[in-house]
């Protein structure tokens, strides 16, 4: 079979999705639902409008729509750059020397360089929809923010983008692309917000945290003129409209006879993980086939394979619901780590709980050296520079691919290839010059950080 | 038609042509010979080879076969990265209100970020497997650095690249890149070479020229250890390779039924242009076609527009064979211009003969300010961030669709959007900024300049 496959899979537009696909209309054990801070009450559709588009606040509540339409321009937009290729790796398992077959689905080569555009296309669509003036967000690498520029210049939508200080410093050119889309960019914490100004003052030299920045967005957004804020991870509309990346995946699979065994993905806030999950998890939830789903993570934020299940603050600056999830504690600290797209304390819900009930199987936690190792090796092979966060998918995929090596099966992986690395070059640069170092969290400091996390049950 | 073209027209694989096409053996006044410029007589091959793998020597020197067999490994590399997506420009078209149907050939979906790479492989392919120890080469904005390093990497070559300073120090992480994919890397004039060193004590404060990087990566090959020297744009050898942009162009054009009335490209070193013209310029030899080309170059570095089509060095440290060309003076020093790609002294002498015989049709010089207004333009509409270099080919695509616009003529354009611009942030920057300025040489300063050619005919 494998022979007639070409390297690239590059399916024709009419394959691109006219619906998204919502895994929480099939999970049997629903996800608990996200709680009103002050009432611990599920948050209704009324407490989330003032933060959230309104459709996307309706997206964001159902669980029981099992496929939702995509609106037609919408659509328009992903023909500019879906579906995305899904490309066999054949030099890499050549160099690995592996029987085993490697998928990824590749989702940079859109000017985001990441998978992160399938969601701010349809965020701010909505949200010109809706008549809005104008968009707030956080980045945490910036390919979030990069894609979110990309939408709201598209659709004409004034956009302030909070990004992490340590990404902002280790990639000054994240703020040169998001103003060519013509954004605003903010170094979080910032000056400009009171819950930045706290974060500040009790710790002055942070480099600042996804938590930290989300806080410093919302309470823009809250405070402005007709102004919603927008997210690119964690929540459930984000993972719904990610579904794309695995509903193309699959269709492309299909066409050639297969089906993986092994669905590998990173995980940061989740958004790319559960829609490339999603619709093989269908067919684990229905029986009809049981793929193993493996998530990756850095061990210096190590949510699902050190954290707590519980509920808590999706934020630092503990503005926004409570979700239940996987995570460190709001206020944990995450140490620097290149992969600023996962430097998050928390993990979307509906991952923490495909985890917590063992259909996700396993979840991994790797150092960033480890990860680089494996970028390099990737890169001289396959001739794509990945993003530190995708390489951590490399990572576990050239593990599984080693293993069948040992046993000789021909298993085939599915793996996210999320985006490019053309603004982690300092980090590149770190590592091949052997000045990047690993820093994992104590168990101790791990403790303290539970220690703050709300008591909600 | 149109209703039923698609954003991107991605050819499948089976579409990666097979055979370059050299389209000298179709020109029916070839263009004059090189010449070795102590004998003044006609390279040889046996002039050449010291200097250049032996196949790419043949090659250089070959006006007679029509199509060249793409040997199969090369095609297999092609399939990582080709058939490289025709799109359609449907955003760029409403937002200029224009009739016209404009169509780019997209090179910049790899991580050279670039044509380049097409003759990146081939280039590298021959020195293995002539059994070379390493090789050198010249870069200016980068892109060839980047993309001979992939190759080289590909095929466990060493390199060492000589990067053009100004664009060494406006781009940073080009080092980065190169190096993550193993090769080394040195600023030009460096002190490494007899040139340089010679080049640096006429011109102290040079921030160097493609024309003295190659001079540099010359002098390192000849004085290697079994090395020899690659190029990445001017020669025969590279138009030939980079034919594979028309070739697929034209094909997925002819699935649509289209034909282009113009054809636009950035000039130069005339690699792009010339591979992307290169079957439409056969039509229009044999009469069965009349396609209207425009090359377009940087009007601080005009060779097409204001040069001399003169026997010149290729280089500025007056090492290579004369070629004859579109030149300024091998020893014309260009302004500082972001568009690193194109600060070449002389064109292609392909580019160059076609041009004076009036095959292509007008050229056109443009200030870098009016290049960064038309490639913010077109990234926020197409969502593809271009380098500037591609910029030029887009600026000119405007022009001739807001003319349509004017007369309500349906032509249908096609150009060369060559590369990305993820490396080019601090010109970007600069533009937004104001304080990107113009520079065009004087009369006089041209004039000085053109003193210096040899003294040939």
């Amino acid at each position: 079979m494998s022979k007639n496959v070409p390297y690239r899979i590059n399916l024709p537009e009419e394959y691109i999705p006219k619906q998204w696909y919502n895994i929480r209309a099939d999970m049997k054990d629903k996800q608990p639902p996200l709680l009103n801070p002050s009432t611990l009450k599920p948050a209704t559709l009324y407490d989330l409008t003032p933060v959230f588009c309104t459709e996307l606040a309706k997206q964001e509540l159902d669980d029981t729509t099992r496929y939702i339409d995509i609106p037609e321009p919408i659509c328009e937009f992903y023909k500019m750059c879906r579906p995305s290729p899904l490309i066999r790796a054949y030099c890499l398992e050549k160099e690995l020397g592996t029987p085993a077959k490697i998928y990824y689905k590749f989702e940079g080569n859109n000017t985001s360089g990441s998978h992160k555009l399938n969601s701010a296309i349809p965020q701010a669509y909505y949200a010109k929809a809706q008549g809005l003036k104008s968009l707030t967000t956080e980045t945490g690498a910036g390919q979030w923010g990069t894609a979110l520029s990309m939408a709201c210049a598209y659709y004409d939508l004034p956009l302030t983008v909070y990004m992490v200080k340590g990404s902002y410093l280790q990639k000054p050119f994240r703020k040169n692309i998001i103003e060519t889309f013509g954004a605003k960019i903010v170094p979080s914490p910032s000056d400009t917000t009171k819950v930045g100004r706290a974060i500040l003052e009790k710790f002055p030299n942070t480099t600042g945290s996804l938590g930290c920045a989300i806080s410093e967005a919302v309470e823009t957004a809250v405070e402005g003129d007709n102004s919603r804020y927008v997210l690119g991870s964690v929540l459930n509309q984000v993972v719904l409209h990610q579904s794309i990346i695995g509903l193309e995946a699959k269709a492309a699979l299909e066409m050639y006879d297969e089906y993986p065994d092994i669905v590998i993905g990173c995980a940061g806030g989740g958004s790319n993980i559960g829609g490339l999950i999603a619709p093989f998890m269908k067919d684990k939830i229905d029986g009809t086939k049981n793929p193993y789903f493996i998530a990756v993570e850095p061990a210096s934020c190590p949510s699902l394979t050190r954290g707590k299940y519980a509920y808590d603050f999706c934020d630092t600056g503990k503005v926004t619901p409570l979700a239940k999830m996987y995570t460190l504690g709001c206020e944990f600290q995450p140490a620097s780590n290149h992969a600023g797209g996962l430097r998050y304390h928390g993990m979307s819900p509906i991952i923490s709980k495909l985890y917590h009930d063992g259909l996700i199987d396993e979840a991994r936690g790797v150092e960033q050296t480890a990860i680089f190792k494996s970028a390099v090796q990737f890169a001289r092979c396959e001739g794509i520079l990945p993003a530190p966060e995708s390489a951590h998918a490399i990572w576990a995929t050239v593990e599984e691919a080693l293993k069948c090596k040992e046993t000789g099966e021909e298993k085939t992986i599915l793996f996210g290839l999320t985006g490019t690395g053309y603004f982690d070059m300092t980090a590149y640069s770190s590592f091949l010059e052997q000045t990047m170092g690993d820093y994992i969290p104590t168990d101790e400091e791990l403790e303290e950080a539970f220690k703050l996390l709300p008591q909600v049950e």
